[in-house]
């Protein structure tokens, strides 16, 4: 299958990090997390996110996320998400099985949750009838494409503690996001309240592993045991920690994400004036998506892979990745505009 | 950290599997399984355990096992074990959490479970109070490194079958036991009755992602969705998929299996007569168990590491890997031989 | 505290049932319900539902809401309800930490789901991520005192059937749903393809204890084990099983429900033309939900509790309960006018 | 059925118990424990176990048990019980589903725990792999009829403590106990450290209805919210309450609790020196177990129903009950020495 827009997981690895696993694949090392790879690759993310930060890695973003909110959570609290999240709609109820508490949704015009619509959800505290809300989660950038601006998440941070609740971030894709608001990891994070995180990698160039960042270090308190429970520690987890090595050494995570944000902007700029093509979300990240007519779909996913996200209003989704080309872009608008010509 | 007896999992990964991981980081493919490597290695399994057995790839061992017993029981069954079993005591608990049932531990002379110490668990068919006798589980080879034989799984596989229950074994090293028996894995698993199998390769040269392998086909309805659920589906498959290739083709598994076996038998032979040192289970795979002075362990752990497995009975594991070489041994012995005339 | 309006869980018990729990109370007889007494209500709820209806009597309705959707799913499934259904705000979260699946919730009018708002959630069945529906959940009467008439309930068993998804009625005021329609309890459930049932008594003049009603008896399977492990197997269960005896006889349900709706009539004709008073759903079970000023809830509250439903739309709610009185209706509804006449 | 001694809950109800329910059947009361009934209850229980204990009713001892299991634990701690423990092989797997735990478990002599065999189980403490021992749970009397000193249970809550950890204790039969130590539930829980006590009433008199009383105050978090959750909240709390009411009152339980005991006590009198028929364990509370030949067990259950206990080792359970009578023991020890000198 050549290059498409189906997903920024279609796309392979960065060779930078094949290397540093080859390089790490010498001897032995102690398994499970505790060998010298493991210990200097947190080191890194505390360089990144403060010294203060518990990191485990994870097999993937489920996972990641689920055992966050295993940390902030008893089986009687609440999360409070957007309808759009990927906790809510895309991990087939992992939170509600492994976890056992409940997801709060609430519909957004833009998959960004405010405190305004946080607020509907937060009620029935000490009433034993009700979940009580623990948590609010968000997604940076969303699964939207879109970005929440750092006053915005230290908002919902502060909405948050006041009520003696947590403030997770799925950041499955928190390159995208830095690159956009240039601004640091821990600037978005650490520095404004957020007390977990989830740490994405595999969608921006990594081969697999994610993980989990807790700014709160309370959180950490026997998260170990339950990383484990939970199937999420790996055996050879060197071979974990040193994608990450990779990732953050000479800005890999940065120029891939600049360029499957760049590669956004350029699909966006290619498309928006297409007669009958309308780019539904303000495009902040590497996903672009556009409502189009339906008769022109099947034709235009054979010449170039993407999928339908919303089929009652004619919504596709594009994503770019590391290793989108301006030729991809460029043929596939040309293509579009050839089709929609045609045929709509 | 040079080579050690610590675990199989110390170990790194076999050239051939970092050239397949290379070779498949091509292009695009779609994520989640559903891409042409995938496919491919899906067919791989079912010529080495036969048409009907269907294949889902995890990540770990503790994943294989776990959703495993989740096809296999609700909430109100029981799964019958060893006490020295993964599943009860290697796992933190992952099968209570995660499925909510219980393990029914035997005590064992040497891990291995027979249908006289499994029959000692069923009993209380139909009594609510009780939970549920479903599952017998076994390990092959055992945590011990003790073997089964082919007629005595069969019993096992008989006896389940007869109570309406399954059969499942965790093979982690199961192509350490396919070497030692001098058979196919079809004959130790799919002809003779086996119901579900967890099948590993990390600690046989992979990096990482073992493969749930349900010969009972009834058994995998709905399994996708709990895996999905259970935080077991990686997203850039083909990663995990073509490990498996390699470790297929012109037989990787075999010669990674019967080197390791042969160097638990060299080690063995080099260790048996000396003084004061007392092999304590059979040696029938990769794994050497060696009850020896506490006053020496320090001392020949900072020469080469490995565990101590039972504390109480001053007892300690020494695993062989793929890579380890003849040198390690004579050279472990040797200085095994020396501290015990020394100190001992 | 003297009669009010705030829940028909505030009444005591029928005279009824506490005689039949006294004339129980004889010497010995089998605990968890393999007594005679036990036995022979069954039959009164096989008289009353068919033949091959199962019976399980449990603690409470949650209880009974939970194993129901227990017996209909595995954890990746998913139960589609009304957004103000009991299981979704009134449970705490039980469904999710009991059974681990997900609740699909649906906005609606008036408490019931109609076949155009189910299928809103049927879709994604196949995919992975999603969890996957199987069950419709619908209370009747609805926790908004409306009603489906059969018919209506007929149309969602075929939609859930056509989707191989069953149909669950939570009825913990089912006796007054078949009074107000005029139906047979069988005509509103057997008859109509209704799968499982949560019956309840304790709203209606028993004091506690309720009975799941598998309609379906394929979901029986493995029930009994799941109820115990569930905590709701009672050991003394003979003085659960009477209360139903004595529920059964005489039409002593029908006498209560009967009475219990014509006392919410009445207070719906007393109340519904004072100025500034606005009746928000049908009158078509035991309760009234209101709408009136803030500023007279304190006041009423004192002369005679009631609970508010919906702060935001300065609803209350009003249920009748066996033992309300006319002259309870008419002195509230007398207070309620001068209140008005006063501060509104 | 007659009366036998099959169990102590086959027995029925305090004529005591049956009245306060009728007395407290007035009017209406606020549902879910928020009663006067229920807070002047509270006060009685604060009395028994000292002002710092807190208090809530649950349905049934399955359900007190696997509360407050889930209030001193996470899903990776481990609870160290006896074998015999009813948590263990009476509640189907509660503990494991409810709350995610494991038990282990730990054969004894006679039903108790020591701190040499809680021992055995406290290690691993750290290790990831290992669920973390968080609880001694100990049932006061045992399930075998013997009974811990204070001094025992003394020891025990020390052991607990010195590692981290919490003392339960199951009381269903916590008054038999008390009478036969002669001594206050105060001086056997409370004053000696237990933190966390299933307090039954069922087995000795009550309709049904347990308590949780959390003597370590700070179990008490977020623990109301879980009881609902995991469905142990009733609707008319008062019935449960006055229960508790009569119990304490002009010490009914002491009455009961009495009776039965002394009860046991002539039935191991009158059976102890028939020949063939050998008391296998100390007779300390209401129970006594026996060994006897299994031709005599068929006729002499007809006479008089009790169940087997132990079938490998030919051992029944006779309990008695607080409407046992000195007719009854006489009548049949008199049939057993019969049938022991004709059949055995």
């Amino acid at each position: 299958m050549k290059r498409g827009f189906g997903s920024d997981n279609h796309a392979g690895v960065s060779p930078e990090v094949l290397e540093a696993i080859a390089k790490a694949n010498q001897e032995h090392a102690l398994a499970y997390g505790d060998d010298e790879y493991c210990a200097a690759t947190e080191k890194l993310f505390q360089k990144q996110f403060g010294e203060r930060a518990r990191v485990f890695f994870a097999f993937n973003g489920t996972g990641c996320n689920t055992l966050c909110i295993d940390a902030m959570t008893r089986s009687h609290h609440a999360v409070v998400c957007a309808e759009t999240a990927h906790i809510n709609v895309d991990e087939c109820g992992a939170p509600s099985r492994i976890v056992g508490c409940r997801l709060l949704t609430v519909a957004t015009p833009d998959g960004k949750l405010t405190p305004e619509l946080v607020k509907t959800q937060l009620h029935g505290f000490g009433f034993e009838h009700h979940s009580q809300p623990k948590v609010i989660s968000i997604t940076q950038p969303t699964e939207l494409g879109t970005l929440y601006t750092i006053e915005e998440i230290k908002a919902l941070a502060d909405l948050a503690h006041a009520h003696d609740m947590f403030l997770h971030v799925d950041g499955a894709r928190l390159g995208n996001a830095a690159v956009a608001l240039n601004c640091t990891f821990r600037e978005m994070t650490t520095d404004i309240g957020v007390d977990a995180l989830s740490f994405g990698g595999t969608k921006n160039g990594l081969m697999l592993g994610e993980a989990v960042v807790l700014l709160n270090p309370a959180l950490a308190d026997g998260f170990k045991y339950r990383r484990k429970q939970a199937m999420q520690l790996c055996s050879k987890m060197r071979f974990l920690a040193v994608q990450f090595d990779a990732y953050f050494k000479d800005d890999l995570w940065k120029r891939n994400a600049t360029h499957s944000n760049q590669m956004a902007q350029l699909l966006y700029k290619e498309v928006k004036d297409i007669p009958g093509v309308k780019v539904v979300y303000p495009v902040q990240a590497n996903g672009v998506f556009a409502q189009l007519p339906r008769k022109v779909w099947k034709e235009l996913q054979q010449h170039c892979f993407f999928y339908d996200w919303d089929e009652d209003a004619d919504v596709v989704r594009w994503m770019c990745a590391f290793d989108t080309t301006e030729e991809d872009i460029l043929n596939f608008a040309k293509t579009l505009r050839k089709l929609m010509a045609e045929k709509a």
